[in-house]
């Protein structure tokens, strides 16, 4: 089902490969311009058949596209639309796929509050990996995923409609919601997490992680993601990711206090109450796919 | 190859049927045991084929057989021993599979030390899952896994060779250390990773859950565990997952401080130096099989 004639991806790693792969697997767009800032990356994306044609310039990528995405490291995305939105042709749409939204929302909206030329929609496909590049990507990597995309006072209503209807021809579980709802709820169930698996992480002395069994190596998983990536979207949520801290930090002390005082009870209680949560994810034993 | 003549597992779950199923598969002993307190239990260890004959009773369980294994939870190994022991034949070796080893070995050998009739060697297989029961059970749950197993001043040299062998005949890869070091490091590679897992799930509102992606899933997916199991684990480790605790606060304080402070520098190196060490789990990318 082809949606837009021509799609242009910008900083095209894992996520901004998997959506070329993906779009052009599921036939979304006749066409796929990738823009890249390094001829290695450029180079592995067409090997890779991620995108049909790349650039390095955006001034020639965005030239004619109906949809452009952007999906760069969080700190550059505001920059890289306020480029593409001058070459862009009118009624283009801009989305990205940026981990927050406050951030990224609001300053795009600043940029383009005087020109009505194209439109922006803010969006977070929730998938990825902790490893990095477009060698990874894969054309199912939004198939099930859920994917935010946010609506603001300054959200044009036919572009926030083509770009739900994108993600959900990838095959991901979209949901609207406004920039500020969505960082509270990645800062509690994606931002914090990750904090806390570096922090697992590198509070272990190397000699002890030879023991390691499946409990640490799937508790720090994300601990090997992009230190460079990650702090940017950490330092862009910071209000949120501090609110959620807090929340971790009194569950979590109040199981040590339990445990310290050697309270059964208590413990039990604390844990089977976490437990109770986690399983709201599984079904039948499974992990339960998402039902938004 | 037969170590044993009769093996006897007493309170047989995931571990113990999956040591019963692999001790069959590889032919270790002439005849597998399984004690049991439930008899919901007993029926599903003989379906999925985990012991050769089943029993309610220790007493009759362990009669004849040269070695015994206690798999029930932790605070219930030592008075299980020493019930066992009064009915174990001269010369036997009893071990077990409790997830903390000083109070464990501290207790039995305790009440063993008059006797010298049977052998107590203090084990850790350091596999798993967060699903419990007899019918998850597998032959090859110990293969590649850590296992470590105890030696103090009042170990038996061949009793302790003996259990080395027989971990070792399942696939395991055997570590000997003192009851204190196993749990230093237990504490830090998997009661803390547990603990703040718990936190992790049992601080985010039910409502935001539906939008866990994969970092979430990962990070606590042990939070499904057995609340009473682990209550026991953490309740007779207390002092050693109180320093862990500490250790890990310091490091995960760290972050946020540079985090809420927006210094980028700084989160950029905790980030980095913690996925160096999350690394050390891994070669050309996949996960690294253990090295010990």
């Amino acid at each position: 089902m082809t949606i837009f004639k021509k799609v242009t991806i910008i900083g095209v790693g894992l996520i901004g490969g998997s959506i070329g792969l993906a779009i052009k697997k599921r036939k979304i767009a006749g066409e796929v311009i990738g823009v890249f800032r390094h001829e290695s990356t450029l180079k592995r994306a067409l090997k890779c058949n991620a995108v049909d044609k790349a650039t390095m310039f955006i001034e020639g990528g965005v030239n004619g596209a109906d949809l452009i995405i952007v999906t760069s490291p969080v700190h550059s995305i505001p920059g890289i639309i306020k480029t593409a939105a001058k070459y862009a042709k009118r009624g283009a749409i801009i989305t990205d796929a940026g981990s927050t939204k406050a951030w990224i929302v609001s300053s795009v909206e600043k940029s383009l509050v005087r020109s009505r030329k194209v439109h922006f929609v803010g969006s977070h496909p929730m998938a990825g990996s902790e490893r990095a590049g477009v060698e990874f990507a894969r054309a199912n990597l939004f198939e099930k995923a859920p994917c935010i995309v946010t609506k603001t006072a300054a959200t044009d209503k036919a572009s926030l409609n083509k770009v739900i209807k994108f993600w959900d021809s990838l095959g991901a579980i979209v949901k609207v919601m406004s920039p500020a709802s969505h960082d509270r709820s990645v800062s509690l169930i994606s931002h914090l997490p990750h904090i806390v698996a570096f922090g697992l992480a590198g509070s272990v002395p190397l000699r002890e992680i030879q023991y390691a069994a499946e409990g640490f190596r799937d508790t720090t998983r994300v601990a090997s993601s992009d230190p460079e990536l990650w702090a940017d979207i950490f330092l862009t949520n910071r209000k949120e990711i501090l609110k959620a801290g807090r929340a971790f930090e009194s569950y979590y002390k109040d199981i040590l206090k339990a445990i310290s005082k050697g309270d059964h009870k208590k413990t039990v209680s604390f844990l089977k109450r976490a437990k109770s949560k986690r399983d709201a994810l599984k079904f039948n034993g499974k992990e339960r796919e998402l039902n938004l």
